[in-house]
């Protein structure tokens, strides 16, 4: 098995977690984080304007925001080996905007499982 | 060494506090998550109502709610391997009502420990 | 690709994430988590007084508070194998005071990465 762990728009959470339930796959769980990813001001396209001064104004500071942590919601659903291509096709399917900030997935190996409510143990556990 | 990951029912995650700390487990993390498992209207229970209908009215929208989001807590802790099947034993106890929401445990391959405040690794920092 | 996960002080977030981004590492995520660690009362340090006694009284319940569950901030970034021992010592010196409940770090191994927006997978996702 393997955990398909999913860094998303907080605004995409529906329409995941729709494509999701459509496709056969209705558990997962989620929880609100901060992120940042590699987004940063690009000053060769602020030519001829020095970054020292820049990084100071406050029109700058909105610049460079990008820095700031932004909310994203991670998802997290555990899926058998088999299913983990089409999890992640759909995960990239219901997010994929073009732009930056869309997130990334990480698949994560889970060698144990276990229903709570049964005991019962891996492929019958999810 | 290993981390169990556990998603349980938000009011029990005092019992599961004590029982793990009762049982020689003191250090873990807990994080509120939102979650949904496998759970769904059985519309064959309804028979002889219309399903398309039946999503469209208010008493049962109350029905399917059962797609929604619950809230949940997430406890991870890091345990031995040789502790695993112990710690998983100790949270399902706790954790069982033999009701649909009980919840579900993962574990997850750490090949890896650091205690921050000493920089000692692996079995010595769990 | 590893999956660096630290749990650290709450307010430590802001070195961390300096640590981090001038060392070559911009991208993260974290989320608030209540944490415990090992830390308990040493009842041999208070000599002579009933342990039982003690811990129905006011002042007492102050010292055992180490039993409850303290927030702190999980920091999660996905690396290349040969960036883990760099990012776990960022991170070990960032966060090092040298007192209890400076924070544990984890190791995860992430045999797959996808970035959403283009879809490219592994090594180039991150």
């Amino acid at each position: 098995m393997k955990e398909v762990l999913a860094i998303i728009r907080m605004n995409k959470i529906n329409d995941t977690k729709h494509a999701l339930l459509n496709n056969g796959f209705p558990s997962f769980n989620c929880v609100k984080v901060l992120g940042r990813g590699k987004q940063k001001v690009d000053f060769s396209m602020l030519d001829g304007i020095d970054a020292e001064a820049l990084a100071k104004s406050s029109w700058a500071s909105s610049l460079v925001e990008s820095y700031r942590l932004i909310p994203k919601r991670m998802v997290s659903l555990v899926v058998k080996d088999e299913d983990v291509k089409k999890v992640v096709s759909i995960i990239t399917d219901a997010n994929m905007t073009g732009n930056a900030g869309d997130g990334k997935i990480f698949v994560v190996n889970i060698p144990e499982t276990v229903r709570i409510r049964t005991g019962e143990s891996n492929e019958l556990a999810i």
